[in-house]
């Protein structure tokens, strides 16, 4: 490990079924068009309720991944 | 969607499951007596431990609903 | 319950299952040095990002337990 | 001014027009359910954004009324 | 204990005496419309200030109550 | 609604009118790089004094949009 | 710009109109004592509801101004 | 009540005998150079150990007061 | 005073009487295990209500003391 | 100046010397694709131990640039 | 050491060079009006950017300093 | 990496020269009792006045190491 660099990026995963898997959705996501991901943190736990029920899990994470030097 | 005015309220729920069954518990116990719920917010997470171990999850959170106009 | 002192430690536990496996897994391995826990409070949820996906979640826990007097 | 108990309610007001509609809204709203309003503390500032631009104001804030002894 | 459901309130006790007293008359007022009070939180500690003495301590509480199941 | 992930973007607008007119700057700004904008959140109100009269008024604040799948 | 020092005050303006206003009518007051005022931070939007309306809006702001060397 | 403009100071009062009286201190100290005060708010709350016992209470407070037209 | 290390501990102390007396049994317990404590600061005021009456007052504190060199 | 936009990036800037070449590092970086950077607030100071010894400092900070109008 | 009173000042120090400096740089600015000072807490780091490059450093403080009884 | 637990302890370092300083005279006496380090976060800086002129840094800072299994 170097004198690294790195980025956050903040998104909100969501997910009809637990707050782990709208984390995991958003890094999915992310995957896409961010490379070295290296950490996340989740900053906000929230979601939709329809119906009187829970119909989604929302998550707000940041994630860090390293800079190409 | 229009100028509506929405109410919050602060509950705990509480799960020998997991954290997801402690805000639904919350949810539905608010069904009883509340109409038109919208979103949640978790604010805290915590629990009981009993005989060294993790017996209840509690979760503070904050529902909003739609006011009648 | 009378006029009783609780002491606080801080702990990290690590899961590559769920949040609530990370926390079982710090109180459990408290449970090894620490007698008569009685609460915990999550203080924050992170976690690992390898190979473009989720390998650890992390979780930050207060856990108080009664002195003895 | 004596020995008074105040209770606290929050809601969200929300207004096409400004942060100051929104909460006269509320406040306006919780006037048909709640008397002796005292003052009000804003939580928070938000609010949606429709065909790339801001089409509500959404204000969260308390309000205080004096509890009859 | 079981899988019960708490609501908080946030309410403003004031006491010309002390802190604890501004506490006191506010879970002594909120006895006479809610059953079942577990425990409270102070929030924060103010006062006013009248011929250049404390004339008033308030103290903002939340205070926790088990909901009938 | 489906499992959509958003990503959040942080910006100052500023204005010499208002408040609001400082956020509806930067939502325009925005616009001009951003698709399918949902929300925005205000997390800072400043601004700057010349001449001892307020001059700008700065409003930080994050907008949420979804990312296409 | 040099190595300046500046100093910062916390003040509270109250306005029957708006929130700018609140804060012009707050740097205007500044004005009379202080000099080379350079920027403000809003701290806190709150207010007075009196017969179930708005009748003040008040906030708390922090001015910074340079200190003469 | 009209358009007032309130000034905030920061000061620790401390007291051998109790929180109470740390404010009640400081506050009186306070009168010796300030006019109208109206409200104080408790920022925090420690103290002094020595020889194994609390021997001060220091507490921080903001007195508002009231700025001349 | 010389380059000094001072470690940290968190307790939570209980009373039926008062803030104080709360803290100080808690600096009273910790004389037992810990020695050259210098100072401490109130994290968290809360208690037990029982018979819709305070029962406990309980302070969360942070002690801070000096380590040997 | 005038009504400009401004953008805010996050970053981590790490350093085997101090705070500040954590900062100057992650500033430097950012400048290989980012134009017009006006100023950066330190979010967060924390690093990494290895051998019983600190081995990097790592400095979250935001990054406020104009956007080109 | 008695029941004294101290006030609080907040500031920015400013330095090219670094942030123990600007901090130096605002208590000597501070020691030419105000005597007795005690104590300094950082409560925020921040800075300018010029020419791609950190040109100032920038650290908001408090100073308590011990009023005269 | 595997499923490891951690432990936080809080220090607060001092040194005459620096921040840098402050936090590794922590991190050296820290090495005489606890094994393991893994990272640490500052939390407060601060500092002592004597003399019109900081005499100490003190920096506020937690420490987390590898528990053994």
């Amino acid at each position: 490990m170097s004198e690294h660099v790195y980025k956050h990026i903040e998104l909100t995963g969501s997910s009809t079924k637990s707050i782990e898997d709208a984390v995991e959705g958003a890094v999915k996501r992310a995957a896409t068009t961010v490379r070295n991901m290296r950490w996340f943190e989740v900053e906000q736990i929230r979601g939709q309720v329809d119906q009187q029920q829970v119909s989604y899990w929302q998550v707000v994470l940041k994630i860090g991944f390293t800079l190409e030097p």
